[in-house]
């Protein structure tokens, strides 16, 4: 397919991150399972609803395109999520393991940070404006879930791992 | 390997941080070969040796270690630039992959600053002062770097390349 508009690559990216954000539906439960902390538990669990909120936003934004959102493997997605799946079979102590699973998540965080911040300005110049807004949205619940993890590992989390060193 | 400590966590972190700073130096000529704009060249051009400085600081951060940066692939590295690969192969408009290079661009960097901030917590709690400075002036580079993509993309770049839709 030859790409020739600003458009198309708006289309090409939102199949990418739309196959990001199924990867990471599917990667959740087993970091869930495998975490010790309470309150990381719970970060993870709230994070897989606000994800399939996302998808929903997501086939909003397809559906007023009139476009399929499959089609499209997200490989940098898969790359960190291997990455996630490596850890987790690790020989590691499990508040050691916890502090690798914020790290991992957060590098999925910041993915789709970066990723919805380029669709949010592709739209803003496509004047897709309610497209716009749907992206800013998810945009935002991406910046506070690393600053949830951020505050989790550096008030429970890492202190938790040091006391194993 | 067992991961008994936060310590051998830090230097796992550490390998697969480095893998992916080989990675980048590889991959960024191709980039600018392909990139059109004169600025945006110019910008990942500098950023190539911004990125030379921030693997001499891991060496440093290794050496005070007496440990080998060496023997890990960074798998999520592999996939981000797997996908720019496949972008720079597209039949595409050069405006518009200028766009498509600045995003990838993007997610390059959000990957480092997820992995800098993350290694930056592990060295404060392990009392690594020397190493925190190192891997903060390494977290500015990539944040300052991430902001100036975004200029171009909304000054110039997106702009050209929706001239093109």
């Amino acid at each position: 397919m030859e790409i020739d508009s600003l458009r198309k690559l708006y289309v090409e990216d939102l199949k990418d991150v739309y196959s990001a954000e199924k990867q990471i539906l599917q990667a959740l439960p087993k970091m869930v399972k495998k975490a010790s902390n309470q309150q990381l538990r719970k970060a993870l669990e709230e994070h897989r609803l606000i994800t399939e909120k996302q998808v929903d936003r997501l086939d909003r934004i397809f559906e007023s395109l009139g476009k399929s959102p499959r089609g499209k493997k997200c490989k940098a997605m898969e790359g960190l999520l291997e990455e996630g799946k490596e850890l987790l079979q690790e020989d590691i102590d499990p508040e050691v393991l916890d502090a690798g699973i914020i790290g991992a998540a957060q590098k999925v965080e910041h993915y789709e940070i970066a990723t919805y911040g380029t669709l949010r300005t592709y739209a803003e110049l496509l004047g897709e404006n309610e497209h716009v807004k749907l992206l800013q949205q998810t945009l935002n619940e991406e910046g506070d879930a690393d600053k949830k993890l951020t505050q989790l590992a550096e008030s429970t989390i890492n202190v938790e791992a040091m006391a194993e060193a």
